[in-house]
């Protein structure tokens, strides 16, 4: 039986206020939590069906709450709940330039979707990238909806949040690494050199990239499209955030 | 004023039942409609602000209602109403086998989520995809979520529904396009030759391509992972349908 307070508690930490009180995060259902128990992931508590507990091993470490489905429903962010949910400690990373040195690394600049985050997270992970670097404003990773997008990869990529612009300028005077940002009018990615120190600029849903950041980008680059019609505004369609991310990131890895 | 009735019908085609019944879709917001008066989709009425009215050019042929945005929020399908909602004649394209030959096609196998359908559509736009056909259980292209996911793209490509066996069996006899399908062990998309009169099948967001489907694929291709990780079930990591479909896109459209 869960109390009161327990359903309380699981249910704010859905808002972003309370993770940070508590440095905790949730995640949820047999494909994500698995995941986590093999991963850097401190999981603390675990709040699962005898299903989920008669399959899966925990450790001992972890505080475990033996639930039925209707009471799992009571503290899940899911549209259906799935077996369980488990409370983890919020990795906290320290952003070190020279560890981004001579690598691919994602910077994203006002994502606001969570399920595009997500997206996002799980496509670094395919393409090997360990780091991704958000403006504060970006939505935050920790967020319910991007764990659940993410399919378990949250807990590979190592995410920070900063001030972006003290970021690039930074770089610009330690690790040199070129900046590629997407822009109207930039080099098409298929005929660009795409160096592996790198930063890619992945900018908001509608606005695209703050012009405060156009000075740091080195490399302009663009995804060519193949459309035969023009929008109303004359502008070329629009590729969503996370479909251009996995667009570019496959163009860097495949050379 | 809207009248309840008006109310009632226009929340009615938020269902696929009633849809189908009418033969009707809704679009919303400025982004979107205008795409749609340019468009070959006929536009039946128009559910606007004043604000709307003034900065938008209406053709005489289409009915028009200019309501406050409380009422808007009541017949609206989103989150947040946007000025504008529009109700539209779904267009019935009739599948001909003929106008596939030559030509990149998508075949989807049950794509279940209306946000990875509307990404989907808008990749093929972008990549100058004509046409998409879908198994019957694909999610229907015209559900709110997925017409609003598509941006616009709607408009632009045409979409069929049919069943995929009879579809694939027919297109061999007849046309003999090459069928490329994304499958564990499958040929690098990097490496592979692909031609240009193509049908690429994507598969279900969990289940990939259903078995029925295997025996018509001519070419295994897979997206291959840089990822520094194995999963628990010891499986690669997965990507989005969306994403795995405009990485595939890409390749084909870059040589």
């Amino acid at each position: 039986m869960l109390s009161k307070n327990q359903i309380k508690f699981v249910n704010s930490l859905k808002q972003k206020k309370y993770r940070e009180e508590h440095n905790l995060f949730i995640a949820e259902g047999t494909k994500i939590v698995p995941e986590l128990f093999v991963s850097d992931i401190i999981v603390k508590q675990v709040y699962a069906t005898s299903e989920f507990f008669r399959n899966n091993k925990i450790a001992s470490t972890i505080e475990r709450f033996e639930i039925k489905e209707n009471e799992l429903e009571r503290i899940s962010a899911l549209m259906t709940a799935n077996e369980v949910l488990a409370v983890c400690e919020t990795p906290q990373h320290q952003l070190k330039m020279d560890s981004l040195k001579d690598k691919l690394t994602l910077v994203l600049d006002d994502i606001k979707d969570p399920g595009n985050l997500g997206t996002i997270i799980r496509i670094a992970d395919w393409f090997g990238i360990e780091n991704i670097v958000c403006n504060n404003d970006t939505v935050n990773a920790f967020n319910p909806k991007v764990v659940q997008a993410t399919m378990g990869s949250i807990s590979r990529i190592k995410i920070y949040y900063t001030d972006l612009i003290d970021f690039l300028k930074n770089q610009e005077s330690s690790i040199k690494n070129q900046v590629f940002g997407a822009l109207l009018g930039g080099e098409s990615i298929y005929e660009k050199t795409l160096p592996l120190n790198s930063f890619i600029i992945i900018g908001n849903e509608s606005k695209g990239i703050s012009e405060k950041l156009l000075p740091f980008i080195t490399d302009k680059i663009s995804i060519p499209s193949f459309s035969h019609y023009k929008t109303v505004s004359g502008e070329a369609e629009s590729l969503n955030a996370a479909v251009a991310t996995s667009i570019i990131c496959s163009e860097f890895r495949r050379r």
